[in-house]
Parts: C-alpha cells; structure tokens; sequence
C-alpha cells in the first residue's frame, strides 16, 4: 500500500560530495553537496547544485571552476561539518585537519586525503529554483592508487564513499556487491526468472 | 600518491534509478539512468540525463513527464535488464513482471513493486552532450507504507536502495548507519577530534 507523501526532495539515496572552490580573497574552500550527480558521458559531466546564498556559489561564479571531492566514510565527521559551517565563518580545511591542494588544471582546491577528486571546469549554470545547478566539464579525475582495481578504475569498496538520506538526513556506508551491471539483468532477459 | 584516470565520469555513488514513461503508443516504458540526481529543494526538482537515441528521451519531451521509481535490492536483476533492453524492443514491464501503475499527478507511470516512487512533471530540458537532461518538478513522492520510519520518512535500511559504480559497472547494497547529519560534523566544530 502505497502513501503520498507530498511534493518533497526524497530521493535515495544521494551522494555526500565535497565542491571545492577558491574564494574572492583566494582562500580555499569546501562544501559538501547532495544534490549532484553525474549527468553526461560526453563531455564528462557532473552537476552540482548550491543554494545562492552559499558561499560556493559566488566562488564557482568568478572562478569558473569546481572539484568534486568523495570522502571516504571514515571522514563522515569532516564531511557534515563543511555542510554545517559556512566558508564565510572560517578557514574549513584549518577546522578539519584536510590539505587544500591546487588543482594544476582548473582554478580549484581539492582535498588530498579524499580518494577520489573530480577536477571541473564549469560549463553551465542552470536556474531552478532556491538552488542553482552547476554543470562541469570534468577534465580529470584523480584517485589515490591504493583505492584503484585491477583495470585501474576506483574500486567502491575501498574507496568506501558515504551515501546519504536526506529525508532521515542520515550518513550510511555502501554494502556488498549484489550484481554486475549489462550481466545480471540478462537473467530477465533470458526468461530464467 | 594520487594518478589521473583523466576525463572520464567515475564518480561514486551514483543511484541506479528506473525513469517511468509512456510512449507514442501510449505503452509503460522503464529505463535504467545512473547520471541522475536531485537538483533543488524548492521547487523540489530531480534531474534524470538520457541519451537522445533512447526511447525514454522522446516519451519525456512528449509528455512532459516522468517518474523516478526506486527499486530495492533485490530488484538487481530488473534494474539491470531495464538498462539493457529498449523499450522499442519490447514491454519491458512484462518481461520482468513488473506492474505499471498510471500516475494520477503526472502523464507516466510508476512501478508498483518498488517501494520509493517520484512523481515529476518536466520543467527544463538542458542539452549537455551525448545527454539530455531532464529536470522534473517534484510534484509527490509515493513510498510503502513497511519503509516509512518513525517519523513517516522513508527509511534507508527499509527501502534498500541500490547504489552503482558506473566504472567497474557493479550494484552495491547500502551499508551501516555512520553518522546523523547536521550533528556529527559538531564534533569538529567543538574541537573534539
């Protein structure tokens, strides 16, 4: 039995993603973000959307540019703080203890200790309502090797990045493996349900 | 020790999502998009990106609708084979013995079976490349009454929701609780770490 539980964002799960910025004095910035998702395979792009009155808006505004950061579950402290505090209140990467690195291929910072960092540069800037939706170009993407398999792509289960509920506004851990993608799904396919 | 993968989409997590449509025939049609998200909170707004050639991209820029229905886990094998097959093919909703429920918010249909379903009416179509993405206003979200929580939410453990890696192409279940947002991030506010 189905209820309504109305016009609400109550989507699961999302990402818990970290966008990195320079600020208009230069000063390196983080805020997390979860509503974002990949949204093109060519261009490579992601988009990551931000309230106007963020600190990051104008950021990626002047400086064109934005990383996507994926912490590590064991930064679960890290990554709701920089969703709690603003940039304008103080320096985020002090209060955590994280390393701003540049970027030497977009005019962004991204957070060395994450294992997986999406470097971007921005393409559109979509309109939608309270949030503006911010479209990337990803021209890089940086992974610590120790978290790659064995074809070199970024392994979920080391990478172990932190999947949210915001309806609940909860932080949960990615599972085990259930299937292969274009493999399980031709058990339908082949009638052997 | 950080190595480019280079400018490619390996973001993690990514939802693994059905889009509901109907057709030109007016046929129920599921398909699998893991380059999705929710983009704003007032108006509620979720983006879905499709490729033009899918048969989805046409029912969408037709009806000027769509649903986001959110299988769980162990709807793994129809998820897959949803992502595989066409629509133009077949019905994808017999092949796997899912039950397509018309929306009596928006023009397009909603899988009966799945315990989270996003109810959206089409309000931008932005161009980004080999996608298009579709951002849908929010206009109710139906979830089973066994997931809902305490407070009448959808409950993460109860939905189950799969999460994908779109690089080695593999489902994930969501794992433990680790942290309650907008309170554990205090933690390093108050100096505590």
């Amino acid at each position: 039995m189905k209820v309504s539980l109305g016009a609400k964002p109550l989507a699961l799960p999302t990402p818990a993603w970290l966008v990195g910025t320079y600020d208009a004095d230069g000063r390196p910035n983080i805020a997390t973000v979860a509503w974002c998702g990949v949204c093109c395979t060519e261009p490579p792009s992601i988009a990551v959307s931000l309230r106007k009155a963020r600190h990051s808006h104008g950021a990626i505004v002047a400086r064109k540019a934005f990383t996507v950061n994926v912490p590590s579950d064991r930064f679960v402290r890290e990554t709701d703080y920089a969703g709690i505090v603003s940039g304008r209140a103080g320096d985020k990467f002090a209060a955590t203890g994280l390393t701003s690195v540049p970027s030497d291929l977009v005019d962004a910072p991204f957070v060395d200790e994450f294992p997986l960092v999406i470097e971007c540069r921005l393409a559109q800037i979509i309109e939608v309502g309270t949030h503006i939706q911010f479209i990337g170009e990803i021209v890089n993407v940086r992974a610590d090797e120790a978290v790659l398999d064995a074809n070199g792509l970024p392994d979920m289960l080391k990478v172990r990045p932190i999947v949210y509920d915001p309806g609940a506004k909860v932080y949960y851990g990615v599972g085990d493996a259930i299937g292969k993608a274009f493999s399980i799904g031709n058990e339908v396919k082949n009638g052997q349900e």
